[in-house]
């Protein structure tokens, strides 16, 4: 892969994905700590949190790479990795010129959201005219500086009655970029950080028998970091609430991406205390008493430890979950964070409902799921579905044709 | 609403919602054009896509308002009506000083996406050439420029091994603003633009007969525009598929969302052509050879016309729909359309599957569904709820004590 990216040059810059490919964002609660994933974050680094002087930069410098070397007009641009015209982030892979043509840089660039001092007008104040020369980087960033000032300029693209369309060029202070450097950057950075194809597949009952729980018996990750929580060997000062029972009990605590405090982005998880229940599809009727348990108190342990009200919040379960010991994810209903779409996530509201119906819902359903193009899992069910196309291609046409 | 509004300074300015809120975009598809919705677009401006000679803005001004006076630096904020940090765009209220203290304006600020042109190296091009110098505002925009240019300045946050996070200030040039701007605006304008607090609802099947179902034949809005479609006499042209069957036929066209050609923002909808069903609610066994002529037909003709395969296709239902004569949305399944989270989307195909295990499982299940705090319906369903809570508060309290 390596080998191919040097082939290109920048004029064949392309994007992989260029559409709100969710791909970066539909992602995993893998509990391995992944160096900067940027990409998958919904998280902007505000300027007055972070203040950071350029003056400071060389004193900030850590490892082998001088900061300072990291010069933008220098950089080479080889490929686009991904492009999310939704979360306005993109990631590209190229060099530093000024580094080396053989190692492979990564950079991520993601827009930056409003943050509320920068929404105040300070024109007449006195911190505007503090900045009011046009000296551009090495501006004094303590103080925010607001889209409201003189420096803020508005093009008109049209003007339809009451409604009117602009572009607008801002102090560039006011309207920082994030940038998130890999430098050198392996093929597992690249692979991890570009847009891959992702695909709707339909797995029959059939298929999870013969296909996807041969699959996960020979590839299960080690579930051991789970274990030492269920277990109070690690992350103990991190449980929010705990039902002890080996029935129906199970720990709640903050998902990894959560950082436990901005409410708005609330995000725990419920991992059961029974083992052995790998995800939806080993649901039944007997489970109905642990899954109650864990709706009804879960909830209330929010509400009692952050005050949200369960109608604020979306209780559900992931398929294909992406580790097979069963949970339960709480977000607050307007968090959007990633894998939250129909094709991926089930409401534990749904799923008590169905196996109140039909005892055995989840052994006869066929579930969907998207798969990554290099899951192997998608390639064996692929090749299942193909075996049995070619297999019943003459019903198959039958039943096709309705009416 | 107004008057409230008048009483706040900017030093009030506070965020109704503040955080990744899809209340902005989770919406309607209601088939009325209204003004700029800028705020439920996922669509971005891009400065090379249309070019604006500030020279030219005096020309391009329409209407009794000039476009000159709406400098922002004359703008001063009242209040915050919505801030989305996942699409990086914000929503205010507030005058400006220089027009009008009694009339509103609202302002729509948001991040534009990264354009192939702006991520190319043009450092040492012509075009960046021409653009050296530092005046800012009124620089020529025709060629575009790029972000890997000596204009760029990174600020270090930290650098660990081979990972860094920095800040970056870019020329301002490619680092625009998209702006709406509503002026005067109305009290429908400012709700329209309000982050409006979302509450989950549990609908039960009894829910559904003794307050949705009354309330759906009081208040809804007429479904005439349908009817042009389903009976040729309007949108003839855009329709891309046609069964013309009364039993399971269906019209297929561009969402209104959908400008009908980016393919990667592809979405498109079913009506079906029986009159009477309203919704999920409604559907039973009965109904499955429409629902699969839906999801077979749709898909093919889908492939046919624009080769998208059926494996990148989300087909889905939405309950509550925004209008209830029963109609399945298409979409690309690396778009993140509004409305497709799990508390608002059904996969066809898992509909499909619950009818065929129960021929009537949407007239028994409860069904969660999402309603804006100003939802006739959410009060309606909130006051049944509120006497049923009374009258049950015993054996509740003793189902929740489980085990």
């Amino acid at each position: 892969m390596l080998e191919a990216a040097k082939q290109q040059d920048f004029d064949s810059v392309k994007t992989n994905n260029n559409s709100n490919s969710s791909s970066n964002h539909d992602e995993s609660h893998h509990r391995h700590h992944q160096g900067q994933s940027a990409s998958s974050s919904a998280e902007t680094v505000s300027p007055s949190a972070n203040p950071s002087s350029p003056v400071k930069v060389e004193v900030l410098e850590e490892g082998s790479t001088k900061s300072s070397s990291y010069d933008l007009a220098h950089f080479e641009p080889v490929r686009i990795l991904s492009n999310n015209s939704t979360h306005k982030s993109v990631s590209l892979l190229g060099h530093f010129a000024n580094l080396s043509r053989d190692d492979f840089s990564i950079i991520v660039l993601e827009k930056t959201a409003f943050t509320e001092a920068q929404l105040r007008n300070t024109t007449s104040s006195e911190s505007e005219s503090k900045h009011s020369s046009t000296t551009t980087a090495e501006a004094d960033t303590e103080a925010e500086r607001s889209i409201f000032s003189t420096k803020s300029h508005l093009r008109t693209e049209f003007i339809n009655d009451i409604y009117g369309n602009f572009l607008c060029v801002t102090d560039p202070e006011v309207n920082q970029l994030k940038v998130t450097i890999v430098y050198p950057a392996t093929e597992k950075h690249i692979s991890k950080y570009s847009a891959h194809a992702r695909y709707l597949v339909e797995e029959t009952a059939d298929d999870y028998q013969s296909v996807t729980l041969p699959h996960l018996e020979q590839e299960q990750l080690s579930l051991e970091w789970l274990y030492n929580i269920l277990e109070h060997r690690k992350e103990k000062d991190r449980i929010v609430y705990e039902d002890p029972s080996d029935k129906v009990g199970f720990i709640l605590l903050p998902d990894l991406k959560w950082d436990g405090k901005t409410l708005e982005q609330l995000y725990l998880l419920a991992l059961v205390r029974p083992k052995g229940i790998k995800s939806l599809r080993d649901l039944t009727a007997a489970h109905l008493p642990l899954l109650r348990n864990i709706k009804e108190g879960g909830t209330k342990a929010i509400k009692e430890r952050y005050g949200i009200d369960s109608d604020h919040l979306r209780v559900y379960l992931h398929y294909q979950p992406s580790f097979y010991h069963l949970h339960v994810h709480f977000t607050y209903l307007k968090h959007d964070p990633p894998g939250i779409h129909c094709e991926k996530s089930h409401l534990l509201t749904t799923i008590i409902e169905n196996l109140e119906l039909v005892p055995d819902y989840y052994q006869r359903v066929t579930l969907s799921c998207v798969l990554g193009e290099n899951d192997k899992l998608y390639a064996k069910l692929k090749a299942a579905k193909e075996v049995n196309q070619d297999a019943e291609d003459q019903p198959k046409a039958k039943r096709t044709k309705i009416e």
